[in-house]
């Protein structure tokens, strides 16, 4: 067996970066010539994470073929959030915590999915399968990865397993859960070195829903208005992206970590069906979602339903 | 919460039927109102396997969505294996040993899929990571599934996790595996009382690949004669089914219990690339495949890679 890949989705966020570290430290205790790689930039958030507990970001690669035969997905599993020649290689694991989608193989794999917030909460559970012991930056890491998918601890997606994970994590990692985990969303919602440009493609992510083609961005950040006050010229980058990619649909979302709502600006032929999906409706195609955080709980189940 | 149906594909064979019921156990444990359904007739040797470890089999349903809002598939995920109204339900868990192709939910879900030779091997695991003991005449069952999944431990599917799991089953069960296995294997392989219609349709499952429709049906015998002396009026039938649902190809494969040969019938406008695909030259259109016995790995995969 060649080296396998071990790699989350496209514009990475903290738990998809973290959880490919973690994997593929996993996998190589367990034998496998496993490397942890990256499908896009670090963010700011992820890049505090990786600092403070003495990581350097795994590298970047554009494509898996040329380099190895199998790959191993985490945090994702819908192959237009993947690798590009995702075709050209062969997936023997995947372990994620999203819905299924866009998915499929030649043959039988390991694919381990949970309901739970975060990859790192399964990844907790696979190392006491396995009997491996998480070294304590490797938890730091964990750990970092269940505050950001779960806003601190705050998101509707954040389950009694991921609790239970992250008082585990943090004790391993020998830190204070909310005083370490607002600094990181904080370093994260920093977006004063970042261009609009930087901010739609940050964390974005495409679904195809019905027949519809679909992105959805989100960005977290201290005062929605940072974002909002620059609206025209947000709405001309994303034309052009929908024109780019003919989608139907995009939907940006600023989400506002200490009040816990979103911020959407909405755009594309199915931007009426998107709106009226949430029982809002659109002011100079913006709309306030009160309480919404969840990209994957509120967002996408949400429209996926309205689109079909 | 309310009752959640448990059940396997279509045309169910041993592991489907008993993995149902297994699981159906365990969730029924776990506080969940499960039933175990089963999708069409069961076949002699999973009678066999029922009667032995004192169960009635599943009931049969048609449809889903009139009795339950959510389900859990075992043994399954393609979602024309599976029951016709599945858009309409929530899949909540999927437990699995095959490749995931045409499979698609809007939330995520638990799925645990892993790469060993039956469903029953799996649920062994799931009980243990849930502190349930497997009740003497259930671990009978799961042993059943394993043995007719890997035809009395011989088939190339049968891994180092499915003997463990079969020798910790036959103890719990108090049975001889392979005494039992070869009874229930011969009672599977008897014949006698089938039309050429059941055989045809027992254990026959749908697929796409590629833009093909592909239908595999195999049926154990002791002596692959007593159904190909009938290949005249077998290929009157298969091309009626051909001709029915539209098929690009038909693969009926007679599998030689004693000796882990097959027999196949191969017809339908993808015939000629199917065969090529295993090196061999159709004959009247049969051709035997040696040490073929296992549709999943040394099938599949094979005309999934030649049709896509």
């Amino acid at each position: 067996m060649g080296k396998v890949l071990v790699f989350g989705h496209k514009n990475p966020d903290t738990d998809t970066i973290t959880s490919a570290i973690s994997y593929a430290y996993l996998k190589q205790q367990l034998g496998m010539d496993a490397e942890a790689v990256r499908l896009g930039i670090v963010s700011n958030e992820t890049a505090y994470a990786l600092e403070h507990f003495g990581f350097e970001a795994p590298r970047l690669i554009e494509k898996a073929a040329p380099e190895a035969a199998q790959v191993i997905l985490v945090d994702h599993n819908e192959k237009q959030q993947s690798v590009d020649d995702l075709s050209d290689v062969q997936v023997i694991e995947v372990i994620d915590h999203h819905r299924i989608a866009n998915f499929e193989t030649n043959d039988p794999l390991y694919y381990r999915a949970e309901p739970v917030g975060c990859t790192a909460t399964i990844l907790n559970k696979l190392y006491k399968e396995n009997g491996v012991e998480i070294p304590k930056n490797i938890a730091g890491l964990m750990l970092s990865a269940i505050v950001s998918d779960s806003l601190l601890f705050k998101s509707p997606t954040f389950t009694e397993e991921d609790r239970r994970a992250a008082e585990e994590l943090a004790a391993i990692a020998d830190v204070d859960a909310r005083e370490y985990g607002l600094a990181m969303l904080k370093a994260g919602a920093d977006l004063s070195d970042k261009s609009l440009e930087d901010l739609i493609a940050l964390d974005a992510k495409e679904f195809v829903m019905g027949n519809a083609k679909v992105e959805i961005a989100q960005v977290n950040a201290i005062d929605v208005n940072d974002v909002m006050n620059r609206q025209a010229e947000l709405e001309a980058l994303l034309n052009d992206v929908i024109a780019q990619k003919g989608l139907d649909l995009f939907l940006f979302a600023v989400t506002d970590i200490l009040n816990n709502d979103s911020v959407v600006l909405v755009l594309g032929k199915e931007a009426e069906r998107a709106s009226s999906a949430f029982n809002v409706a659109l002011d100079n195609n913006t709309a306030k979602l009160t309480g919404v955080v969840s990209r994957k709980k509120q967002i996408v189940p949400v429209l996926t339903e309205a689109l079909k």
